[in-house]
């Protein structure tokens, strides 16, 4: 049976780190249903403009097999809409997997939920975020990190690399090299490859 | 005055093949405005799932400053979709400059427009992109071509690193640096890397 990938958009969220990863995952076909979620059934504008349809509101689901989270800077009021936080709690003890992108791990760690864990984010945001979760693990230097059911990804194309990471670890490291292949996508496999800490001057 | 980017979307459209260069394309803010455009103005469901709102059809604009044409698996019905490929036909030569994406070039190969031009394509798909346009001087193991107002990009992901050499080439190098470090994104400066040749066994 298929998976169900619940994918939480809201005003202003950045496109390539929600449609990157859904990519990866759209390739593993009928293994993956892709649910777009939002706090109401409007379409929800990006960042960059284009406007996305919304399969789900919330409460149409009680739960979703994996979530994804991403950034932009729609996060920056979103921190501060309880719905919106209150549903991502509700939501990631119930899912498998919860994935972040960007300053998606701003609003994950508002919930409280990976207090103590290791996270990342995008590295131009960086002090923001650290002040959304003062009590998380952050990690500056890193592509992504996996703490049990919890990835977090650093900036924007970041997500891809997690996302393969994930297909990795979910389905096979044969999916993973396939979606990669397939996407002609010079896919980072090493978690720690993370030039950009440095030209953003984290490190 | 911002250049508007009419990005053409039909059904079982490829996810990354549109949002990843929409992402780069999206960074450089007022100065570029993005339309989504298709054929009627309803809602497009990509490959992958996702619905994006059309933002003008088809007839709604004279013309766009540039075009952005994506591949999927619904190129393969849309090459013989006469209203599309006129469409584009009609468009192309209007614009400064008309991008593809991966079996996008299949579409573009349809209008006649890039005979005897240097375009590439999705590696996969290679052979069958080939037959919808035989007099296009097709380059098997390239990232993107650029051939006057034309550039053709590899298979999904080769977009970003086509978009960023647009972006050099309409705005700055400054500015294609500036994006692809914001996006935290390794961008691909070389049009002839392109190791998925070897993968897909074209070279």
């Amino acid at each position: 049976m298929a998976k169900t990938l619940g994918a939480l958009i809201f005003p202003g969220y950045e496109l390539l780190d929600m449609f990157g990863p859904l990519e990866m995952f759209g390739m593993m076909g009928e293994e993956v249903e892709i649910r777009m979620v939002a706090q109401t059934s409007d379409p929800v504008a990006s960042r960059q403009g284009p406007q996305t349809v919304v399969d789900d509101a919330f409460g149409d689901r009680d739960s979703y097999d994996m979530l994804l989270i991403p950034g932009g800077p729609g996060t920056r009021p979103e921190v501060d809409n309880p719905v919106l936080i209150d549903w991502i709690k509700a939501m990631t003890p119930k899912a498998a997997l919860t994935m972040t992108v960007c300053t998606g791990s701003a609003l994950l760690a508002r919930t409280g939920l990976i207090d103590g864990k290791r996270a990342t984010s995008n590295k131009a945001a960086f002090k923001w975020v650290m002040e959304q979760g003062p009590k998380v693990d952050w990690i500056k230097q890193a592509r992504w990190c996996e703490d049990g059911a919890i990835m977090t990804s650093s900036g924007v194309s970041a997500g891809m690399d997690m996302a393969l990471a994930a297909i990795a670890r979910e389905y096979s490291a044969a999916d993973a090299e396939r979606v990669a292949n397939s996407t002609e996508y010079d896919w980072k496999q090493d978690p720690d490859w993370d030039p950009f800490a440095k030209i953003h001057g984290l490190v």
